[in-house]
Order: C-alpha cells, then sequence, then structure tokens
C-alpha cells in the first residue's frame, strides 16, 4: 500500500488510471487507498468548465491544456461530461488531438462514465480529483455539462467555474444562465463568430452588473472565443482564457477566498462520504438479505408507502431515534 | 388531514399544486400526506419523456397532450426539465399553449424545479408523481432531459420511456444512445424533415435489430415527427405517438411486464425515502449542531479524510456496526 502510495505521488500513470477505474467500478479497496492518498492532497488549483452540450468544451479545454502548458503548468484533466469526446463519444478528430496530449508527460487526462447510484458520480469525480491532485499536477480541470443537480454538485469540487455559452442557443440557454449565472467565476462565449455573440456578451454583461457586489471583489470576465478552425485567433483567444483563470486564482489567494472554496469543497466531500457510508451499506444489506424484494413488494401492492418502509429501516438501523 | 386527502383524491388542483410545492419545498408536512395519499395511488400509466435539450420535448408534449385528451385520458404532466419552457423558460409562443390546457380541466401541468441536494430532485419528483396518481389522472408524463444520472433516476419512476432525438446533432447524440438505448420504449425522432432524420431512423433501426432479443416481446418503435410549423402532419405524427405509448401500455399489462415496471419504480422509491429517512437527519443534525463546519475544517487541513470523518460519523448513529 505505501508503495502504491508512494509512486501515485510520484505521478505513476498506470497506478493512477488503474485507481481511477477501480474508483469508478466501485472495488472496495479504491476507498482505503484514498483514504491513504488524502494526505498528498489540497495542492491542486481544481477548475470546473461546464455547459450546455454542443457548447464546445472540449475543444476549448484541449486548448486550454496546450494554453497551460506553455506555462509550465502541469495538467490533469477529467471528463464526467456524458457528451464529451473525452469520455469515449469522440470523433476522429478529437481522438487525434487528445493523442497529442498523451504523449505529454505533463498531462493526464482521464474520463467518468456517467452510471452510478445516487449521487456516486460526484463522490467517484471528488476521488478521481484527489488521485490527480497527489500526483503533484498543478492545475486539475474538470469538465461536466450544466445541466442537472448532479453536475452541479460536480462542480462544487473545483476551486473556480469557467462557463461556457454558445451564441444561438435560443431561449433554453436563458433559463440555464439563471443557475449558473451564480456559479460562474469566467464566462467564455464560444464559437463566437457566429450571429448574436456581440447580444451574449452584451446580456451577460448586464446581468453581471446587475448581480455585482458594488464593484467589490471579483467581476466575472466573458472571453470571446472564436472558431477553432481560425487557429491563430483561437490560440490567441484560449491564451487569453488560461490568463484570467490564473487571475481568478491570484485573487482567490490574495482575498482570502480560496479558503471559503476549500471549506466549500471539504463539505461537498463529507457529503458524498456519508451518502457511501450511511446509505449505501444499508441498502448493500436489505438486497443481499431479500429484504428489498420484500419491501418492494409491499409498496407495489400499496400495503405500505415508501417513507414507512424507509423509516422502519431506519429504526433498525439508527441508534440516535429518540434525539429526533 | 383526511379532508385535504379526500379533495386532493377528488381532483382538487388548488390543494393539488400546494402540496407539490410543498414537496419541492421540502416542507416536512408533505411527508406525512403524501404517506396518507399512496394508498390512493398505483392506477395511472406513467410515462417518460427524455432527450437532449432542445430536441422539441416540451412542443412533443403539447401535442401529445391533444391528442390524449380526444380519447378521453385525463392527464398530469410534470416537467423536471431545466430547459423546458414548462419549467419557466418559455418564450410567449409555449405560455401560450400551456394556458390553452390551463383551461381543460381534464390537464394538470406541473413544473419541478432542478434545485435540491442528494437525490432529492428524483424524490420530489416520485412524490409529486404520487400527487398526480391520487388525483386519479390516467396518463402522467414526466418531462426530464437525458443526460446526468439524476435524469435517469427520475426515469425510474415511468412505467415506459419516450426517447426524442433530432437528426445533425452529432455524434454527442451517438454517446447518449448508447445509454438511451437501453431504456427506450418508444423512439421520436424528432424535427423529421432535416436533413440526416433517414440516417438516423436507419441507425436506430439496425441498432434496436442488433439488441432485440429474438424478435419475442416488445419492439420499440421509431416514430417520424415533422416540423411542428405543419399543423396537420405534426397533429397525424403525435397522434401516432400517442398510439405507440397506448400500445405500449397494453403490452405491458398483457405480457405481464407491467409489473416488473412497478417492481422497479417501487425499488426507486425506496431508495429515495432512504435517502430522505437515512441521510438527511444525519446530515441536518450535524449542521444544526456545527459539527458539520468542524469536520469540514478537519478535513480542508488534511487533519482527515473524508472517508475515516464519515465514518466516524456513522458509528455515532449506526447499530448495526459489528454486523459489518
Amino acid at each position: 500500500m505505501d508503495s502504491l502510495i508512494k509512486k501515485i505521488c510520484a505521478g505513476d500513470v498506470r497506478l493512477a488510471s488503474r485507481l481511477i477505474r477501480d474508483i469508478e467500478d466501485k472495488i472496495p479497496e479504491a476507498k482505503a487507498k484514498i483514504k491513504k492518498l488524502y494526505a498528498h492532497t489540497g495542492k491542486s488549483f481544481i477548475v470546473g468548465i461546464t455547459g450546455a452540450p454542443g457548447a464546445g468544451k472540449s475543444t476549448l479545454t484541449d486548448a486550454l491544456i496546450t494554453a497551460l502548458r506553455k506555462k509550465n503548468k502541469t495538467i490533469g484533466v477529467l471528463a464526467v461530461d456524458p457528451t464529451s469526446p473525452f469520455t469515449g463519444g469522440a470523433i476522429l478528430g478529437d481522438r487525434i488531438r487528445m493523442q497529442k496530449h498523451a504523449e505529454d508527460e505533463g498531462v493526464f487526462v482521464r474520463s467518468l462514465a456517467t452510471r452510478g447510484a445516487l449521487g456516486g458520480l460526484s463522490q467517484a469525480a471528488g476521488d478521481a480529483i484527489h488521485v490527480m491532485e497527489a500526483m503533484g499536477k498543478d492545475i486539475i480541470i474538470v469538465e461536466t455539462v450544466g445541466i442537472g443537480q448532479q453536475e452541479i454538485d460536480i462542480i462544487n469540487h473545483a476551486h473556480s467555474v469557467v462557463v461556457v455559452l454558445v451564441p444561438g442557443m435560443g431561449d433554453e440557454i436563458q433559463t440555464m444562465k439563471a443557475g449558473l449565472m451564480e456559479i460562474a467565476d469566467v464566462f467564455v462565449v464560444n464559437k463566437a463568430n457566429r450571429p448574436g455573440a456581440n447580444q451574449l456578451q452584451t446580456e451577460l454583461s448586464s446581468m453581471l452588473n446587475l448581480a455585482s457586489r458594488n464593484g467589490a471583489g471579483w467581476q466575472p470576465p466573458i472571453v470571446m472565443v472564436g472558431d477553432a478552425f481560425e487557429p491563430a485567433a483561437f490560440a490567441e483567444k484560449t491564451a487569453e482564457l488560461a490568463q484570467k483563470i490564473e487571475e481568478h486564482h491570484r485573487y482567490l489567494i490574495e482575498s482570502g477566498k480560496l479558503t471559503e472554496r476549500m471549506h466549500r469543497k471539504a463539505l461537498a466531500e463529507i457529503n458524498d462520504a456519508l451518502s457511501f457510508c450511511l446509505l449505501e451499506p444499508v441498502i448493500a444489506e436489505l438486497t443481499a438479505t431479500g429484504k428489498m424484494e420484500h419491501f418492494a413488494e409491499k409498496i407495489k401492492s400499496r400495503q405500505a408507502d415508501p417513507y414507512s418502509v424507509a423509516e422502519e429501516i431506519a429504526k433498525t438501523f439508527f441508534i440516535k431515534q429518540d434525539k429526533k
């Protein structure tokens, strides 16, 4: 075990990859390893990138890797986006780009499948981030889709959040903006050569002005990124994005807000771990003993309702019933 | 309480709406009401409609309401899709369409916000469905976005699942198809006037043929629905969709598979209720006593890892530690 921890902390790609796969597959031993690794975490800067499917997050992440590598940062990328080419839905071009980075020892890219019960994905994402932290990556990019509570739970594992929007996505994006507005530290208007980009920028600006706290604190910048098929301009803009992310990192450190973010992250980790340690063993025991099937039958036939069943179960597992 | 139950079972829209809002807001009394209502549930047919944002699910749901109303079915609609116009991101046209149904006593449309901790959305969706069941709705349509585990958890509350695809969404949809393929009972190729619709149909057909179990059982049909701006053809096609949903219902009854689906639904309900009865009280107590903050500090400073903390918490709450 100690040798495994030492090797992962030295950046062993094979062992780190296997551990992340074990986390994904819910191999029980993985948990003990994460516990041991935990003391070696907490030094990376974790950046969440979120946005609707088709917003071009992966192409952007890819360019961001290039820009950050030029600043000699080591990078971990965790893709938990079911629509991301990193997670397997790749067209050929994306795979080729990934391979380019695969040959770079300073870049470690892994994906997480989106299957898993009861908050399991957020927990797995948190654990996979810990592995990359232990490997000593300077910056860890977590790519997720900005739809659904579970994805926002995953974003709680990040210190800084980049929200990617695309002009012309219509009123759907309006709805999403409402939720994303609150969590965004940096905005990207991607595919900014499309019609409506300036309008989207203006809308975002006025929303940000409305939301700003008397001009104090961090003002989320809006980076306008054009078409990836114009490589020079695209590289320039993604370098600007890398710059803004670094500026936000510096702001968090200098303002003391990084500590707040780390606290938020710690709370997210406790929540995930509680689900794992409280809920999963109960479900496992009920399933193994066949009681789960018995309860399902009772509910199906309306002899009992799910809450009464759950309360009955809680009584057999809990000490502190009298306290409530 | 008994009078409230009686009124909701008689279809009281105001009381049902208030109860659904209380569920969404996690008002503790709502749980007791759901427990009482539960005996009056289990008779509705619950149809999940899922697909990527922008797939046109809401327009389709709207047309489906019209088609099912012509067959004298009473309808409940629960929109848990953050991108759905039903949930608040409406453009004017959608609001007007909704209003049309709002005047129809046989239609009850409600939305659920997507905020909520730890599987809370799936639980809230399950409870809101119970309210509509108790109201005596023949068919309950649950509209959700087919991305993210939590949305798939919600689909587990349905007896029949309609998956909506759109041609030209590129390789992203490919990835999603993999997961959606297994849960779909009826496919819709929406906006089928667009280029690539026939190719998508062919691809789906061959995937379905590959997956079919020797020709036995239910073969998911593919309904090609054209542009909503050609009202006659659109109405015809959505009537066909309504027909296919009814055929699937009949198939489930005659094959005995409805019982299996109801069992699956009961399991989903137990899981949600366990999260509510086991996890939430623990988190509430830890938060109220300030222990949560204390643990977050320990984790943040790397004095402890989240799993060790959660295990420590589990020990103080659980009876059955020795059993594991």
